[in-house]
């Protein structure tokens, strides 16, 4: 029996083939798409149906991409030919919250916006927020470590969960991790499959550490400044005073011209770059002053407002860059990190590969935690060698100033040529054969992360 | 020629083969020694120094006890017969403090209060504070994931590395982890060392996450209970309030009554709990009312102060528990965590254990994170079968409340018979596998941890 004949016995109706499934698995939000359109996508409804596709998989020796809502920006969820697409979306369930405990157990497929939703009466949160948390699911947010804007102040998803329900290649369910917020028993195997990209197992399910809601309220700032050396340098002090924003987004010359085009606003003055900045809390009044008053002695001009509309309007602005760098053309987006301190050299590096490339690369940062997303836009679907060539020397320069080649999107497979630069050699290995432990027959996403150019 | 041989010739001076330090190293503070003295006592001062001890033992198949301060309650880094132990306590260097990036790179021999006292000119500090500071080191603290009276508001030892050097068995070296706040690249092999208790390599190096000193004054509350089930449930309503205290520490009628006998305070009445709490920040005072109006409410009788030094009094009282036992015998400290709402039930399920098996067990627990510390009192070097029984018992009782095992001090020795209770099988040879890719001859810390009864 062919491996699809097989699904289809075992789990009938939820085995999709239609051309149309096919075709959107083959791509994730990256632009980049597989080569063909996979055998078939299993929509799994139940930890019984991922556990029955797992042991087809490894009884046929089929490769298995698993799928949250295809939002990553790495190709990590692209689907080619001869793969099985099993997709937790529809596992969309909240098995508990208990707001004493800051927990929640959930099933992998909830979008991240409709867990918090679901939350808010309750009086808790899930700290993590990806800009995509409408669209991508809780599972996908754990598989690629997500971060978001909130996390400098919050924390990132591997602060936020507690433990992971975990199918093995082979069909094996495992419960790791605990209910608790201590825990040492054996090796953290949580941490692990945070941030593994569907390498090394299925997420089924999660135990998630909540936070209390916020109160008080909410102060928005922005601040122009001449370029974005200046924006950058504004935005290391701030993190210098001590004050902790909520969130400190940072935008370049270029990308704050596109979004303002986008969304039909004035033209900002060639060149000027934006810090916008929030603080909450108790003290958000406090913080935003003090914060005012050091982006002003850093050269910015600054404005404060108190009003949460009028706050939302302006982060809108940073929210709308996907949208702006998508309606220039094919866009790759890139997420190097580098301590915060590093941030105006970074940039630096980033103007040397613009003159050196003869190319634009617009940057925004999420700059509470030194983490930026330079912009390549490209002309048609794919990427030439030569922009490429520049990408590998923006990671190379991040490595340097003591950074890494991904802060929040992962490696999937636009980045697994420049993994062993980062890692070395021998840790390469070493997490490779990690992967085998948890999966010997290499069927979990084989040619993504640890794949060899 | 044979191993301690080869050690000399190749590390000269720093091989000790003294009669007191081999017996030095048979054992921990758990009160548990090995059968025998071990081979030598490496004091490395180097990376080097570690690297090659570990080739030395790779190549003549000589395990290895790696061993911090020794301050160790599991029996980690107890080592016997034919072992060498590798010290990591000399190396102590501070190799970068970097206030504004809030990071710091240290060697891993250095002590935990040694280090918080050389970061607190630069306005930062390292939050993970067991009771131990003062003399552990912060190696044994990652390599134990350790944690402390403050971690229900400021983390443990999980939150608070970003990065870690790790020596192999056969000698490499190999860096994990980043500089950077964020960071996704390949697995994350930082947070499956951070508790790993010296089974997957030396760690020899630590890039530590900071935070910046906390401003604002400190109010200190005791609240004494009739019973300790009443004291538990004070604790649940005021993590239940959403109120964070810095610290919250409960003291069963046992072992407050042992500590108030051992620092010469007046008795207690018989049975009497108490909780003894920290609030910090801007909103201390204004959380130290909130609380004492929630303690009153619960029936506790209720102090506060605002005075440093006599809150640093009534916290000595909590302190004193290690202290206090050890006078009364041989002490078995366990380490049971629960969900912070089942604190009272796990109450219960201790005096139901002490009339079962007919003895006391006091108890202090980190009420703010649900983290327990029964204490067995057993006369004589050994615990004998029947206590082993009754904490076999409380393990069962608390992973049926969704708790684990061990939440700080981890497994080494003394609990490596219950560890596949709490993992299954099928993650206990999941876990056994990946510390053979670290060390495929198995020469680290063996028969601890991973060993089967
Ligand atoms: C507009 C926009 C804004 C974004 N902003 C951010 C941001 O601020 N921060 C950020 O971190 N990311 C951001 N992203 C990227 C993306 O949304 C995140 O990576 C997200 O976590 C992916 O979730 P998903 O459900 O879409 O996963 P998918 O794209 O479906 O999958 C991502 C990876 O996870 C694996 N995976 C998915 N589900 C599972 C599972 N159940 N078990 C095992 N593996 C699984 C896949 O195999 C794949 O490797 C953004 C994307 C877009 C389009
Ligand atoms: C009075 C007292 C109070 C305590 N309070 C607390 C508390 O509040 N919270 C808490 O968590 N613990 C507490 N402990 C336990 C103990 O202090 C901690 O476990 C501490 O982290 C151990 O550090 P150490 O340097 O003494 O390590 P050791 O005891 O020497 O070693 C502990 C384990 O770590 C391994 N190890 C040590 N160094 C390295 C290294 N460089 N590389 C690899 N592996 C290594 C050893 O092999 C061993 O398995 C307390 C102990 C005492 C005696």
């Amino acid at each position: 029996m062919s491996v699809v004949a097989q699904l289809r016995d075992a789990l009938s109706d939820i085995v999709d083939t239609t051309p149309e499934a096919l075709e959107a698995a083959r791509a994730d939000a990256s632009g980049h798409r597989s080569d063909g359109p996979p055998l078939a996508v299993v929509h799994a409804r139940t930890v019984a149906d991922v556990q029955a596709t797992m042991r087809i998989a490894t009884a046929t020796k089929t490769p298995v991409v698993v799928r949250g809502a295809g939002t990553g920006l790495a190709g990590g969820a692209n689907a080619g030919a001869g793969e099985i697409v099993l997709s937790t979306a529809r596992m969309t369930r909240i098995l508990e919250i208990l707001p004493d405990d800051l927990l929640a157990v959930v099933e992998p497929g909830i979008l991240n916006a409709d867990l918090n939703a679901a939350l808010a009466s309750h009086g808790v949160w899930w700290a993590p927020d990806p800009a995509s948390r409408a669209i991508s699911t809780v599972g996908g947010n754990i598989a690629t470590g997500a971060g978001g804007l909130l996390c400098a102040k919050y924390g990132v998803v591997r602060d936020a969960v507690l433990g992971v329900d975990l199918v093995l290649a082979d069909g094996r369910l495992l419960r790791l991790g605990h209910r608790t917020v201590k825990g040492v028993t054996g090796l953290d195997l949580t941490s692990l499959v945070i941030g593994s990209e569907g390498t090394l197992g299925v997420i089924v399910g999660a135990t998630l550490k909540l936070r209390r809601t916020v109160e008080g309220e909410i102060c928005t700032l922005t601040a122009s400044f001449p370029s974005v050396r200046e924006a950058a340098v504004a935005s290391a002090c701030v993190t210098a005073s001590g004050v902790q924003p909520a969130i400190m987004e940072l935008m370049d010359g270029e990308s704050l011209a596109a979004v303002h085009a986008l969304l039909d606003l004035p033209a900002p003055a060639p060149g000027t770059a934006q810090l916008t900045i929030q603080t909450d809390g108790a003290s958000a009044a406090a913080d935003a002053d003090r914060i005012a008053e050091v982006l002003r002695r850093a050269g910015g001009d600054v404005d404060v407002t108190h009003d949460l509309d009028e706050g939302e309007r302006l982060l809108r602005i940073r929210r709308s860059m996907h949208a702006a760098m998508a309606s220039l053309g094919t866009t790759l987006i890139e997420d190097v990190s580098v301590p915060r301190s590093a941030l105006p050299a970074m940039f630096d590096e980033i103007a040397r590969i613009e003159q050196a490339y003869g190319i634009r690369i617009p940057t925004v940062a999420h700059a509470g935690d030194g983490n930026l997303h330079p912009n390549f836009i490209v002309d048609g679907p794919e990427v030439p060698e030569r922009i490429w060539e520049a990408a590998g020397e923006l990671f190379r320069g991040a490595l340097r100033l003591g950074g890494t080649l991904t802060g929040e999107h992962g490696v999937g497979t636009l980045k697994s040529r420049w993994l062993a630069d980062e890692l070395g050699d021998d840790q390469w290995e070493l997490q490779r054969q990690i992967v085998r432990a948890f999966d010997p027959l290499g069927i979990l996403n084989p040619g993504k992360v640890f794949a060899r150019a």
